[in-house]
């Protein structure tokens, strides 16, 4: 495909696909030639005690989807094929890495960071899409695109949500109707924080802490912070520029992330990036 | 050159070019259509205390030495190019980097693999020439190349070296001419112990006890060590395998390394590579 000149788009997955998922593969059928779709369940960004061996599965519903939604090539290597035995070279991430998740998942940006490298190399897209959900793993896959001089365009799409808030995440399928109902307090809390942005609340201390009145139904949040959007470092003062509310939380043992950008409108925004 | 199907080969240098890289540059020259070669002295591969400051630099004779042997692209980043603000991803090797220079130059195989592999980004090309002289390098890079999936071919071209013997280097330059006098000594106790591996000795202890016994010009040796060609571990035991014998020994202030390969005939080895 690429001696013929097409464009070629990458969608890399973990797989148990949603409709978050469907519309990368949407945006990248919309604007290349050929969507790659990738599922690998990277066990190197798993950590000690997480999910990795209970992680969601379900192969024929995933190639239902990408058909649908206009993928072209469907990649499923084997954890062999991406680590065989010698492997030994890693990317390693900067300081984007160190807060948020990065605090509570040591390494998990790094097996990120990795095999996005990895697949980014072996696929040589043109576009990789993910999605703003996992908001932090965009920063820092941008961030080594940028420092690495890969030859690729790293595109963010939107959060999908259900119609009552809650983002889709293939997690969610851990949550029975009661703990579903819990989560939605997670997204409740940040669109209550974003609507009170819109109207002219500035101050993070109290989106945040509007945000944590909501969040009910969380068994325990890890962190609720107004970050920077490039830097992801906390705000020191009003919001006076592209900033995120991030959220990661636990509604029984499901780990949960969501978060929403709050963008100063141009005519207030100084440094808006 | 690339979007007309053209071969293309990449010589990554840190200038003050010599016949050594001319070799690489000439080979390059032979099996690609466009021969690209770096000069880009990486301040991330220097550690405090070592000679980025001083490194040799002489532009105007590395173009023509760039001409007579053959490259068609010069390119010439600088260090903001490479290194712009806010930088912060690194290609970090694994064990391959933590023995030999790696136990004496922390960060510098990880200074050496992330501008390898940045370089190998921009420049996209089909093969990447390196000199045997930099023999952990090589190693290191081809492992990155193969974890990373890095589209390139990696080849190592066997060490030049003077009439006498001296291994080619840039910092050479810093030799006066007892100095040399005495450098040589390191090739000679490499060269002497190759002879006797081929004549037969296969101990390891003897074939670098017979080196050093030769070394008599270095002020002090940093390692001399057999190892393993693949894995850069120590051999154990007789030579079975690829094997090389590694020094690193300073002459005054001047820091040189140097290797030989010891290779098994085919009737004798079991395993080698």
């Amino acid at each position: 495909m690429r001696d013929e000149g097409k464009r070629i788009g990458f969608v890399p997955t973990m797989g148990f696909l949603h409709e978050g998922h469907g519309a990368l593969i949407r945006q990248s059928a919309a604007r290349c030639d050929a969507t790659v779709v990738s599922i690998f369940v990277n066990p190197n960004q798993f950590g000690p005690g997480e999910d990795l061996a209970s992680y969601p599965r379900d192969l024929e519903r995933d190639q239902n989807l990408c058909l649908e939604t206009g993928a072209t090539v469907l990649f499923l290597p084997e954890v062999a094929e991406i680590y065989p035995t010698g492997f030994q070279t890693h990317v390693e991430p900067g300081h984007l890495a160190d807060t948020l998740c990065g605090r509570y998942r040591p390494g998990h940006f790094r097996g990120v960071a990795t095999v996005v490298a990895k697949l980014f190399n072996i696929v040589q897209p043109d576009l990789a899409f993910f999605g703003q959900k996992d908001f932090q793993q965009t920063a820092v896959i941008r961030r080594m695109a940028r420092d690495l001089n890969l030859p690729v365009d790293v595109v963010v799409v939107p959060t999908v949500r259900e119609a009552d808030g809650l983002a889709l995440s293939s997690r969610n399928t851990y949550l029975d109707e009661e703990a579903r109902q819990r989560a939605l307090t997670l997204s409740q809390g940040l669109l209550a924080a974003k609507a009170a942005f819109d109207e002219g609340e500035l101050e993070p201390v109290k989106l945040v802490a509007l945000a944590r009145t909501l969040m009910t139904g969380a068994d325990s949040i890890q962190y609720l912070e107004l970050v920077d959007a490039q830097t992801l470092e906390p705000l020191q003062g009003p919001v006076d520029r592209s900033a995120v509310l991030c959220v990661a939380a636990y509604v029984g043992s499901t780990r949960l992330i969501d978060n929403v950008l709050l963008s100063p409108s141009p005519g207030l925004a100084g440094q808006s990036a």
